[in-house]
C-alpha cells in the first residue's frame, strides 16, 4: 500500500459553522505502538495556528501533552491571543472525546526566502554521513512494538549511532541520519513540527526501554527548506528522576540549519 | 535601598471570588530599561499554575510573549486543563490594562528531594570559575540603557566572557556566571524560572546590540535545588533572519544541573 502523503494525513477541516474550530483525522498509520506522534499532532495544531491568524508560518511552537489521542477524529479549536503586524500569538486545543489531549502555544509569522544566517556558531556540528550510508528503521522494533509510522516516512540512521539495533548502545545518547516524508513530498514549516519529534528516543543509545512519552515539546522554525529530505540529529542531555530532555536539530538538503527543538519526556530509569 | 525579596516581587494574590484568579504587581526595579525581565513574569505565572494544580512543583513551562507589561497590577487567569496523579497541567494568562501580555503552559509535579541524576553526559561542561573570580554586572549598561534589575539580584560574569563590556566581544556567544537572589534567598523550582532568563544576551558576545524581546522561552526545572547561589551558562546558537535563539543551564551550588531552557528572541542583526 503506497503511503498517504503528509501534507493530506495531517489536514484539517474547517468547522463552516465556526471561524475557529477545525476537525482532524489522526491516521493509524503515523503511530508508534498505536499511538500517533507527537510532533504530527503538532503539526495539525500549527496548520490550525496559520489559518487562523495573520501569518502563514509557525515561527515558535510549545506543546504540553495531556493524554494522548487515538487514531480517528479529532477537534481542534484555536484562539487568536494577538494578531502584530511582524508576529500573531495562537493558542490551539486539540480534543477527542470531548477530553483535552495537547495544548500548545503559537507564535507565527513569515519566513522570508531571501534571509540567509547571520552567526551560527553556536549550532552542533552538521552530521557527515549522506542517506545511502544510513540505515533505514523498520516498522519492527527490537522491543516488539510496532513502529507503524516507519512504513510511511524513509527513516535513515547513520550505523554509527545504530548500536542499540543490536543490543548494544554506545552509551552516547545520540542519534543522526535522515528524513524523507511519503513520495518525497518537499518540507515545509508545517511538516518541521514533526521533524523535530520523528527519531527514536536518542536514549535507546543510553539503554533501551520501552515507551517515552512526551511531556512537553518546544520547536522553532528559522528558515523556509529546501526540496529534499532533511538531516536530523537527535540528543539526549540529561536523564534524572524518571524524566529526559532532548535536543533536536534539523538541517535541509542545502545544509541550512531549518527547525530545531527540545523535549521533556518521562522515561522508565534512573 | 536594601533590595526586596523575591518571594515578595513575585507573589501573588489569590482573588477572595474566584479560586482560578490572581493579582500581581510587577516590581519597577526588577526590569531592564523599564520593561519587567521575563523570566520574572514567568515566575509569578508559575505561581498560579502550582496553586490551582494539584502539584507543587513546577517542572515544564513554555511562554510566549505578547506585549510587554509596564511596571503595577497584573492580572493573572489559570485554568486547570488536567488534573493527574503524577503531573497537571495548567494554562496561565498574564493581562494588564485589558490586553493579554504573557501566555504560559505549565506540567506541574513534584520533585523528590532523594533523586540523584541517572545519566548527565549529554549536558554541556559545568564552567569552573568561582564567585570571586567573576565580575558583577552593574545597572548602568553599555548602551546607557539602565538595568535596575542588577541592583537587586547579584549576577555576576567570568571575565573572559565579558569582552562585550569592553567594546571587545569574543565572538564566542556565551556567558558563564554566577547568580544569587536579593540577601542570599534560596532558590526554588519557582524561582529557577527566573534564573533561566536572568543573564544578558550571550549575542551581546557576538555583536553588542539594543533590547532582544524574548519571543518564547521554554523552562525545564529538573531538581530541587540546594541553598546558595546557581551557576549558568548562557550561549547563542544561531541567528538568522533577525531572530536568535539561546540555550540556558543553570547548576546548583553542589554542582547539580537543576534547571535549563531555551528562548527565541528578535534581535536587530542579520
Amino acid at each position: 500500500m503506497e503511503p498517504t502523503p503528509f501534507s493530506l494525513v495531517s489536514s484539517i477541516a474547517a468547522n463552516p459553522l465556526t471561524a475557529h474550530q477545525f476537525r482532524a483525522e489522526v491516521d493509524p498509520e503515523w503511530t508508534i505502538g498505536g499511538k500517533p506522534n507527537g510532533g504530527y499532532l503538532l503539526a495539525m495544531m500549527g496548520r490550525a495556528a496559520a489559518a487562523v491568524g495573520q501569518h502563514q508560518h509557525v515561527i515558535a511552537a510549545s506543546a504540553h501533552y495531556l493524554s494522548s489521542p487515538d487514531p480517528g477524529p479529532v477537534n481542534l479549536e484555536a484562539e487568536v491571543l494577538r494578531g502584530g503586524r511582524s508576529a500573531s500569538q495562537v493558542r490551539v486545543r486539540m480534543e477527542q472525546e470531548g477530553r483535552p489531549r495537547v495544548e500548545a502555544l503559537f507564535t507565527t509569522g513569515t519566513l522570508d526566502v531571501d534571509t540567509k544566517p547571520f552567526w551560527e556558531a553556536g549550532l552542533p556540528p552538521r552530521p557527515v554521513a549522506q542517506p545511502d550510508e544510513c540505515l533505514r528503521i523498520p516498522s519492527s522494533s527490537p522491543s516488539g512494538l510496532r513502529v507503524a509510522i516507519m512504513d510511511q516516512v524513509d527513516l535513515r540512521i547513520e550505523p554509527s549511532t545504530l548500536g542499540f539495533a543490536n543490543g548494544a548502545p554506545s552509551g552516547r545518547g545520540e542519534l543522526r541520519g535522515w528524513l524523507a516524508l511519503p513520495a518525497g513530498e518537499a518540507f515545509d514549516p508545517t511538516s518541521l513540527l514533526y521533524a523535530v519529534d520523528a527519531f527514536p528516543p536518542a536514549t535507546f543509545e543510553i539503554e533501551l526501554t520501552g515507551w517515552v512519552p512526551t511531556l512537553e515539546l518546544t520547536v522553532y522554525v528559522r528558515a523556509l527548506p529546501a526540496p529534499g529530505p532533511v538531516q536530523v540529529l537527535q540528543r539526549a542531555q540529561l536523564i534524572d528522576a524518571q524524566r529526559v530532555d532532548e535536543a533536536c536539530y534539523v538541517w535541509d538538503s542545502t545544509g541550512r540549519l531549518v527547525a530545531h527543538g527540545t523535549q521533556l519526556a518521562g522515561i522508565r530509569l534512573g
